[in-house]
């Protein structure tokens, strides 16, 4: 790891943290400039790196505490910060909090409060609560940093981050490039933080889904609504697919997931009409055949893990930028190469 | 970190671990004669200063296991305990246990052989029988430190140390200083270990209580009782709330919480009959609006939030002293620096 | 730790991995050559010395995250792992997953992926399901390394190796010592484990247990079959206990634990049938007074309290070996003894 690291780093120390990441949060994907996320890739891309060297860890966060504060269970995501943490030599607590019965917020803000005067240094919270991060950062209960890790169908900035970065990776530049996201977007957390960020770093963005998993809004957001996945596929670089939850089916979202399937799933015809070089991504967990047919998930063009991958990889940028980190990376590096 | 660290650790070198720690464990409050108590106040103070390094973490138990047994949900103390260890750089081994159904003496001296051979060096024990900490540390079934983290309604020391912790940070030496605690005596292990540390520490207590929520032994108890909390207000120089569990109404501990709450609730016009220097505490969880308002919890007098810190320096120090540390204090810093 | 150390790390650096942690996985007990499972009892070894150091733990595997995955609870199990891996200094991610209501392949496949697309070294798995540790390995999935940490009633590899160690660091070389389990051999991949290993080390096995707790092929297995305890008892060099789960009395593999007991637990009178050399073993955890007798359990022939200090670091060994290690074994040392 050379130049560049330093680089950023000296940026940062500068400049003090991404003027989006504002306060030192990472909320929403709608909250970071282009800079600011350009800045984010650029620093995962770096430490993306640190895989190549002997000892794959960091002495960067050494003695900052990252508490991952799981509302809801996600063995995925909370492996992911947590390793992140982990390689940049934070201590980090595992926190399972149960919606308590008395009112939420009174319960948020207790759990805020005791996390920041035990001396947390970032708080990583997955909440079923639209708002709850939000709320968690700016009710003035607490000055640590805190990530938003989901927060129900609101957003997950996060998943946008590693995306988009398994995007450029993948495609270049994201000026000018066709996304295609189908499936739930009224519920999807997902597809919201995703079009939000694509969007501010040029990329079109166009939603293919049953009229009733659209949000009411949906005209207003930043893309494009199409019901013919058939016709957009031939135009789109990247298609990303997103679970349909067996639940809505109950709830008369859509009439059978076999129903569902047979117009948004992303089979091995559909993929035909893709163009040679797109790539075919999902946020997981896979419902293989009805989103997806196995056989494309697995397939050449899939990166659904290279995602997986670099999500560590973006959580590691975001947790080295919010904190700042308390060493140059210089010496970081020096130390990890010893 | 200068000087008295170094100091402190050389007396413990040199005279092993306070008396009071007998067999190296902490398990009530009631076994810490006033040098312990002092010198564990004292070593906690200099740990606090370890927030002000740039790298807020010391090597001293490197290579030392603690184990979290907890046999009851606590994330407060579970997470304090955590972090404390983590900061002096220990391995911490989580384990809920379940009370297992059979003998609860064979299950829990089962766990302690096990977790003794696998080379723990603490066990940190939180139990709903009380006694079991006791039992753990002097049954013959391990040599290692048990650190008693509350135990049903008998003892939670480390909470007392981080109250005595907190107000002589903020009203000196507590010879003669007067504290109040109100609310359940009865099922309060905070509130006994209160008891017998401040008694040690030279503080006068007075419990004010429904004559229900009282043990039967209090007179016998070295501390003051009275009913009337608008009498003792004016004369006490810390206020100590703690929470009435829902359960005892149920019990027909009290009639309900509201009734509860009339009398026994630290509200604004209370608060009021305060001398200006006291200082407000609770243990927390909170009920704000039962015991205590939501306007005091929050506000200028309250030292709750400092409580929660505080607990973290003390239980620094607590594993500190009971560990004994695997290097001086002196090169520790000096990484520490680095 | 000196010479031995440098020179068993050296030859693995020369030669890889020993051949039967065939692609750097330990699956089954059967699938070690006698070379393999002396180098990991010889590695186990000197690890274990490593209490005699002021510093209890060396940097050979740090920056290599190890994941506990476990399908099933496991307090012991998975504490030991986490000690091993944490001992060698690896960043430990535990992971319970509840075995989804999808098909059991699908769900531990896509667990497979994520873990090994976040950068996972190892995965010490404990699953339901018989074999789910060799599909996880050979599936093609992952190319971390797998640890079968117990699949159902199949293998439990790291039992059998920290049982063999035991023995041999009581008894000295395992060549024609006899070694007598009894209990439920149908259900236990601990008695599995165990048979193919001592086999492989040379010694004479012989199995007891009511027939109906015999699998149907124990013909074909390297070991005797008696149904006569006493019989055996004054030849054997080891006696191992197994716990008759109470759920097989409800399935009528044997009447009532009374009954079972009758014939087979090892009580004082049956013990001292035993020669004087002769050490007795039990995997835990113990149902005192139905497969052995609490006084026989907690006596001087037992060694039971060892078996699990052995498991740290047969565990150790384990991971050691199969991670290669990112350092030279010698300045591990140099700084662990800094």
């Amino acid at each position: 790891m050379s130049g560049p690291l330093i680089h950023s780093t000296q940026q940062t120390d500068d400049a003090g943290a991404p003027a989006g990441l504002a306060g030192r949060h990472l909320l929403s994907a709608g909250d970071l400039s282009r800079a600011d996320a350009v800045l984010i890739l650029d620093t995962a891309e770096e430490l993306a790196r640190l895989a190549d060297q002997p000892i794959k860890k960091l002495p960067t966060l050494r003695g900052r505490v990252v508490v991952n504060l799981f509302y809801e269970d996600s063995t995925r995501t909370r492996a992911s910060f947590e390793i992140a943490a982990k390689k940049l030599s934070a201590d980090v607590i595992n926190v399972t909090a149960k919606s308590s019965s008395v009112s939420k917020g009174e319960s948020l803000k207790d759990t805020a409060l005791t996390l920041e005067a035990m001396g947390t240094d970032a708080v990583v919270v997955r909440h079923p609560a639209s708002g709850a991060a939000h709320r968690l950062a700016h009710a003035g209960w607490i000055s640590s940093s805190v990530i938003n890790a989901g927060d129900r169908a609101h957003e997950h900035p996060t998943q946008a981050l590693l995306d988009a970065f398994t995007m450029r990776r993948r495609l270049g530049n994201l000026d000018g490039r066709r996304v295609t996201i189908v499936g739930d977007i009224l519920h999807s957390r997902v597809a919201r933080s995703n079009i939000l960020l694509l969007h501010t770093l040029g990329a079109e963005v166009t939603v293919v889904a049953p009229p009733t998993l659209l949000p009411a809004g949906i005209s207003s957001w930043s893309c494009a609504v199409s019901y013919d996945l058939d016709a957009v596929l031939p135009k789109s670089d990247v298609i990303y697919t997103t679970r349909p939850k067996q639940e809505w089916q109950a709830a008369a979202y859509f009439p059978t997931l076999r129903e569902y399937s047979r117009y948004y799933c992303l089979d091995i015809r559909r993929a035909e009409l893709l163009p040679p070089h797109a790539i075919v991504m999902d946020c997981g967990p896979m419902n293989r055949g009805v989103q997806i047919a196995a056989e494309v998930a697995d397939g050449p063009r899939s990166v659904i893990v290279a995602q997986v991958s670099n999500g560590v990889s973006i959580r590691m940028a975001v947790l080295y930028l919010l904190l700042g980190g308390s060493q140059p990376a210089f010496s970081a590096t020096e130390e990890a190469a010893r």
